[in-house]
Parts: C-alpha cells; sequence; structure tokens
C-alpha cells in the first residue's frame, strides 16, 4: 500500500535517481537498454511519474521547523498562527512538531533536521532542559521563541537566540502591583522544574518583589503544582488553589504564573464559597484569550505575542540570511488589570 | 547549509542508493573505483553515514496522518493527546497537519501521502467540502474522526469511515431541555456553512425541536456568527451575543452551537449588565474543560472524546490490517447540566 518513489524505481532498476530522472524527462542520453529496463520496472510497479516530479519539489522545498513542547497547550495557538503567516511571506514551508513532556526537544530538534531540508528552528516553550551541546550539533540556527534568554547559559549566548519578555522583572512586577494594593499574604502557585524553567523565573521575581521591600520571603506560601498532571493547566490550578485553601494559611492574594492555573484558582475559590476579588484576589501571567472573557475578567501580565511572533521569524531570517548574528530580544509586558483583583481590606 | 543526503551522493557519483548503501555499510560486492569513487564523493560533501542510516529508517517508518481543519481549535487538544497515544501503542509515527479555512483537506490529504509511506489518515474538523473524488484517489483508508457520517453523501458511505456523535440528535436533546425548563423565546448562534457542516447539523437539530412540538422555527431568531472571524471562536461568541442583544427581540434562552461561542456569550450578557441564568439562559455544545471551569459552570452536551478518540484509531488499524470494512460509528453525547440554565421565570 506504501507509495513508490523514484529511489525505489532507481533501486529496483539498478541505476543512479538522475538516471530514472533523465528517463521520466524523456533526456536522450540514457541507453536504450537501461531506458527499457527503466520504464519496465515503472510499467511493473504501477509508479505514477507525476508524483515524482512532486515528491522532488517537496524534497528540495525549504522549510522551517516549529518545535512545541506540548500539544495542547493553547498559549501557543496564536504565536504559531502568526508565525506560519509569516513563514509564508518568505516562501518557505512550516514543519510543526510537537515534543512531550518526557521528549527531550534536543533529540526531536535533531531528527527534524534529518527528516527534512531545513532551514532554521524554532523552539517553542519547553528549554528548560535542552542540552545546548546537543543543540550545537544542529547545523541550522535555533531561536528560542516566548523563551527568554535565561534558559540559556552565558558561554551559549553566542549560539542561540531569544525573543521573550523579561519573565522575572514582569513577575516582580505583577506581584508588586498585589502589594500596592495592600497585600502581604500573597500565595504563588508555580511549578517545581529546573532553574530555567518559566515557572522557576517567575517564582524568582515574585520573590524579589518581597526582597526589595525588606519583606520576608514565605517558603509556605509557594505552592507547587502537581507534577503529574499537565503543569500549566485549569486542572492543575484548580487543585493546587483546593491546597491553598485547606492549608488554613490567611490568603488575600494568589498570584498564578499562568493564565490558565488562574482560570482554575478562581473556579476553586467560588466552589469553596469565596468571592474574587473580596475575599481573595486573582491575577494571572501570559494575557491569554481566556482571562479576557471569564467573570470576573483576570489581571495579568500581558506578553506582546503578535510582536514576539513577528520579531522571531524576523531574527531568524536575518541569521540564515546572514545579516544578523545570534541576538537576545526582550520585549515588555503590559500590565492588564481586570476584575479579579482589588485593594486589601483592613482586617 | 542544507543536508547532504544519500540521494545526493548517489546522483554526485552517478550510482544507485543501494549501491552508495552497500559501500556505506561494508558490503564487498561494490567495484574497486565505484567504492572509490563513492567515498571521494562522501569526503567532499561532509556526509556523515550515520546520518543516512537514520533517513532510510524514518524513511521506512510506518505513519498514520492526522489532518485537522484550523490551528488554534483547543476542542481538538485532548482528542490528539489521545489519538497520538493509541498511534504510538501501534509502533507507527503520527504525523500532525492542519488545513487553513482557505484549504481544500483533500489536496492537503493528497500532498501528505506523497510525502511519507503513509497507512492511513484521519481527519479532524472541517469535512464539509471535502470532494469525496478527491478522497477517493488516496491509496491509504480515511477516517473522519468527531465528524459524524452526515457529512458524506449516502453513495461515499462504503468508502470512509467516521466516528463522532450524532449532531443533528444531540442539538435537538438540548433544545428540548431549553423548552422542558419553560423556554420558547430560545436564540441560536451558529455558522452559515455547506449543509454539511456542524453548524447546520446542529441548527437542523434546533429546528427539529420546535417541528416536533408543532412550534414555528423563527428564522430571526437564528444568529449567524461573523464570517471573517474565527467561526467558533470566544471572541465570534462575544460578538454575535451583542448583536443578539440589540436585535431587540425578547429572549431567554441562547443555544450556542459550541461553548466557546457558549463563553463569549457569556461574557456579553455580564457585560450587558443581565444575570445568567436569571435573565438569559446560555447553553453549548461539546463538554470542553472550559465551560466546566466557567463561571457559571456552562450547560452543553459532552462529547465522549475519550471513546471517539481510542475507537478511530481502533477502526483505523482494522481496516489497515483488513479486519473491518468502512464503518459508521455513533456515540451517545450526554446532557451535562451546569448552571448557566434555569427554568424560565413567569412574565
Amino acid at each position: 500500500m506504501s507509495k513508490i518513489t523514484i529511489v525505489d524505481i532507481a533501486k529496483m532498476s539498478g541505476v543512479a535517481v538522475s538516471t530514472v530522472s533523465r528517463v521520466l524527462n524523456g533526456h536522450p542520453d540514457v541507453g536504450q537498454k537501461t531506458r527499457e529496463r527503466i520504464l519496465k520496472v515503472i510499467k511493473e510497479t504501477g509508479y505514477v511519474p507525476n508524483d515524482s516530479a512532486r515528491n522532488l519539489k517537496r524534497t528540495d522545498a525549504k522549510c522551517i521547523g516549529v518545535l512545541i513542547k506540548g500539544i495542547t497547550n493553547p498559549f501557543f495557538s496564536p504565536v504559531i498562527d502568526i508565525i506560519e503567516k509569516e513563514i509564508d511571506r518568505q516562501k518557505y514551508a512550516l514543519i510543526l512538531r510537537h515534543a512531550s513532556a518526557d521528549d527531550d526537544e534536543a533529540d526531536v530538534a535533531l531528527e527534524l533536521e534529518n527528516e527534512k531540508r531545513l532551514r532554521g528552528i524554532i523552539f517553542l516553550g519547553g528549554g528548560a532542559e535542552q542540552s545546548a551541546d546537543k543543540l550545537r550539533q544542529l547545523k541550522v540556527p535555533v531561536v528560542f521563541s516566548t523563551i527568554g534568554s535565561s534558559v540559556i547559559d552565558e558561554k551559549d549566548m553566542a549560539d542561540f537566540s531569544t525573543v521573550s519578555v523579561d519573565d522575572r522583572l514582569e513577575a516582580k512586577h505583577i506581584t508588586q502591583y498585589l502589594m500596592n494594593l495592600g497585600h502581604k499574604d500573597i500565595a504563588i502557585i508555580t511549578e517545581a522544574m529546573g532553574r530555567r524553567s518559566v515557572g522557576h523565573l517567575r517564582l524568582e521575581g515574585y520573590k524579589d518583589a518581597f526582597i526589595e521591600r525588606d519583606m520576608p520571603v514565605r517558603e509556605d506560601m509557594i505552592f507547587y503544582v502537581d507534577q503529574n498532571m499537565e503543569h500549566f493547566s485549569i486542572a492543575n490550578g484548580y487543585r493546587t488553589t483546593q491546597r491553598i485553601l485547606s492549608s488554613g494559611h490567611k490568603v488575600t492574594a494568589v498570584f498564578c504564573v499562568t493564565d490558565l492555573l488562574a482560570v482554575g484558582a478562581m473556579r476553586a475559590i467560588s466552589d469553596a464559597g469565596l468571592r474574587i476579588p473580596e475575599d481573595i484576589s486573582v491575577c494571572g501571567f501570559d494575557g491569554m484569550e481566556i482571562g479576557r472573557y471569564y467573570n470576573p475578567r483576570l489581571t495579568t501580565i500581558k506578553q506582546p505575542l503578535d510582536q514576539i511572533s513577528r520579531e522571531t521569524v524576523k531574527l531568524l531570517f536575518d541569521i540564515i540570511e546572514s545579516r544578523s548574528s545570534h541576538r537576545h530580544i526582550v520585549f515588555p509586558g503590559e500590565l492588564s488589570i481586570g476584575e479579579s483583583t482589588i485593594k486589601r481590606y483592613e482586617d
């Protein structure tokens, strides 16, 4: 049932692929006997020459690989949409690959490079555990998008590019916003991953806000998501918030390091009979569509995904066409104030 | 910068791919002169033999193509997750392709078949406008998943499989549920697509409910989404509901043909200063996670996506391995009652 290719025909005829191609294209420079042998094989296999032309064309098409960590994170949907359009404008093809949580993205990237005539790779998400040594084996340039330079060792800064917000700084900003509303008992929901993960960087920003105000960082206010579920999911935000509510700690605000976690958190708070924001303020991070339509509307850090996506493709092509060496571009996030945060009531 | 392949080496050496392969694998049956010519080309091009082995292996890997209509519809995320696991259990590789709204999925499928040693194709979404004639050119079996047999002409029923709920019947059920709560002024938000689209089928079910109760179907209560935006998106539900609210019609309930539309509808109703469900009841269709976590929790038809996904892969392999001919499997949906619908108040 599998498709016969020009390579198969060449193998079966005992000639080079180029010889088959010459016969298919009617070139006169192939000997009569060889030509007949090839045409016989073509006839016997039912091989359709038109397809071979398409195959060759496709094989020659220049491609950009986009490697996404996880298959189900809607955060990346608008990013992929824009990247696809930009790559298309450059007359390149897009190859989308997903890496599961267990996959080493570097391995998937190396496989991707072997599969196609790849000119560059864009990494979306993940990035925490990539081995720079493995990635350096790639012959095509790599741009990490929505992942900042902190995911890369200083010594590797010249070998890869990054386009992102400053996760740590923006997390500090939104924590300070909660503090400015009078909140001190601020819990955080994050993931317990390596020191280069987005979850870790945003946790560091949360801590920075406390340290800058000479307030103690309370370890018992740091809540890690369930490792056995999708980390940044609505369901995990729900479950982790239930743990906060049953911890016995006084909590007047919760900073969730992603909007999806925050949606789950808000539902858990409502289900516990508490009001948002009167009893507990909630804020997220990312600026996803669902936060803008949730009830109450979510306070969050809006990432400029349009700009990040466009700049990602622009930078990658600048490198491919030798107009630029590797760079690290940081966009500012925007504090988007919704209905889910309010001034802390005095006790 | 592009990767040299074994085909390139064969071309440049003027020999068959199999000859290059034999040299690489140390077979003694290649003449000294030919061997030296090939090794010289390999050396000059910097070709890495290990990669060629990987290439050949990858080319031989059996694959299942999954073709998704649209790139950003989160409805398919859990479906892809399960399908990926099931295909993996069969030791096949998954190739994911997205078709944009403008693409003819049949064309994308035909391209997909040319690219890889494909054994079967699963269509997710779309389906309305596929040309059966084009699809019949495919040499591998096709299963439409989450799309019912209504998308296919009766004469084509033996050529393709479908696994889905009965969209029309389930839409009738949820409309009847609203009627049983006392609602008569029920608006519907759907898309204006061909007669085989999911939006059309669910609209037919809505009409069936009225017809069965000898109630008039009011055309002015049928609201079509904005064609220039993603049809089944939150933002489109929001905008279309604003049109309902400013239409001047008395409306006590809104049936949105997808949950994403319903989320947008609920936010629009809240923003207009109306209460859900006291002023307007809202229900959706699909049973997406966001509906379960929204505030208020959404009443909807839950599609059994776990069963649909698993059965899709099972059926496809049954056909591939000739244990089954094409079939049409329908699963019942489940009315999931949330907090967004309530008995109509008497005037």
